[in-house]
């Protein structure tokens, strides 16, 4: 999936900001492929972008018009459907992470077929995989993982990439999820692939590259969530990574949506290590990311430096503080790019 | 998925018995619910049922044509459609397991709606899940896993079903394969679930029920295999076995289809029940089930009895000796029936 950009960002009118964290990601990471926010009458969330309408942000070169907001139930309300249809007829693709396909709706479809423009829906996967074969490939890779779901592992990717690219590394960012594919502009939403695929889809999205490129990659959920460890551990076969990053949210004590207790940062250490061998026999853990949001800064540093400390790895809020000592590990395990 | 029974059989004309596995998988295990075998022109396999005719069948009261034979691909030929459609014009269901839907197909998809009959597509599922949640349910649970595919897990979980029966205990086989889901006549492939919904659909297929029943619960994949293991680490998550049996083929050196080298039973054991904990903390190894067709029967015997002293539990060949000692193994651990 290759979405067209400059983007516009569509955020109907939900009722607030973390309805449209999608858009907000978006603008985040590629403010410059947005030409500007779509909003309807009572719209609560705001990206920062110029209010547009979409007749002018397809004068202005816009490609693709992005839902970018959720409401309750993943559904597309009734009431959004003119907008995308009056985007098809302005000439962009649309794209959607929305649980309904776009492509369901017949307005929707018609509108398409009638203006020859693309539908992406970044939540179904209509590609056929190969199942993972597990050899190994060349090029270097950094997988992301965490002792929970949303903990930061999309935002610790594409700090790693910004920083390594910054530090004079060839790097790139591989989507596995729905707002790292808007960002990205390709990839894949992991957990939409049919179960006997999640390795072979793993593959597929980070391919054989050049020696000494990087290509950090998203990680989902983790080994240790009773929902989705099995996306996990397909992604973590198929990545096959030399190096990972653990991430980690010191507040939470439960895992998101069930009862299970956080596993241990080291929990995560070594079995991420055990079954990662598998496909990457010198896969290594090479610092870990905290959001460190419930702490303030003098306790933020000191939670950084005792898990420094604890595991002889660096330790940073990517956020806060930034990625570069994780870089200065890369140096000094892999060598100057 | 319910599917009536009883069967007919179709073999259509494959080539040899292996393309008819689906087929004598079924009337090893049910053949109390197959009326007979219809075989085209050309047919090589035999599952030793009568031969048949769709019209016969029908009158003796068979409920469901299942098409029980794969040619490559996984596609249906087009000289097998007349046969589908003259089973649906007799009042029959038609149950498949080949990758394309039957109802893709408009003669057949013409014909099931002229007769008011159900198209079962084992491969697929359009039913929706629910995220797992890794909550504890009463009732006794049994997984087959293995250090590879295709090692028996299927054969060894209905074994122990069947033995267990006899014994005097409540116990159910749960399926979660294509030709599980013939046998049983219920079930799911569980390799056909988007990704996220791995674990939940493992809940879904073995549910709460009494504290001394036991579902026996067919397993996918190894945790070990480059390609399947995510399925293999949901289905362990979702089911949350009590005890499970490591199946094992000795003449392997290799992973089905990959160039990993086999895990050891020592490591699927260890990898099994560290990854089991997270849902069930009491998940325990109650034997080793070895598929020794490859040795002559002192070998047999001398290899089981290696296995048994090496880990300390009972090991046997399912088909050659039986599983009454993995029986015994369950009276010592959790009682009498």
């Amino acid at each position: 999936m290759e979405i067209a950009h400059p983007y516009l960002l569509f955020l109907g009118d939900v009722p607030d900001a973390l309805a449209a964290k999608t858009a907000i990601g978006i603008v985040d990471w590629r403010r410059e492929w947005c030409l500007g926010q779509i909003r309807l009458d009572g719209c609560a969330a705001d990206t920062g972008l110029p209010d547009t309408t979409i007749a002018e942000g397809a004068k202005a070169g816009a490609k693709t018009f992005v839902i970018g907001a959720v409401n309750a139930g993943g559904r597309l309300p009734d009431h959004w459907i003119a907008s995308v249809v009056e985007a098809l007829d302005a000439g962009l693709d649309v794209a959607s992470g929305l649980h309904v396909r776009l492509g369901s709706i017949d307005a929707i479809r018609e509108a398409a077929e009638r203006n020859g423009r693309k539908l992406h829906d970044v939540r179904h996967s209509n590609q056929t995989f190969a199942t993972g074969k597990g050899t190994k490939r060349a090029g270097k890779r950094i997988l992301t993982v965490g002792t929970d779901c949303s903990v930061g592992k999309k935002y610790t990717a594409l700090a790693m990439d910004r920083a390594m690219n910054q530090r004079g590394y060839s790097s790139s960012f591989c989507a596995t999820g729905q707002t790292g594919v808007f960002i990205s502009g390709r990839g894949l939403s992991l957990d939409a692939v049919v179960a006997d695929f999640i390795a072979g889809a793993a593959e597929w999205l980070s391919p054989e590259t050049d020696e000494n490129h990087w290509q950090i990659i998203e990680g989902q959920g983790s080994l240790y969530h009773p929902s989705f460890a099995g996306v996990t551990l397909g992604l973590l076969h198929g990545s096959q990574p030399d190096a990972f990053i653990v991430c980690h949210e010191p507040s939470r004590t439960k895992m998101r949506g069930v009862e299970t207790p956080l596993p241990s940062i080291r929990q995560v250490i070594d079995l991420t290590i055990q079954c990662g061998k598998l496909t990457n026999p010198n896969i290594q853990c090479i610092g870990v990311a905290v959001n460190t949001t419930s702490l303030d800064e003098d306790e933020a540093w000191a939670y950084l430096a005792k898990i420094g400390e604890e595991f002889g790895l660096p330790a940073t809020d990517p956020v806060r503080f930034g990625m570069d000592v994780m870089v200065d590990k890369i140096a000094a395990e892999y060598g100057a790019p």
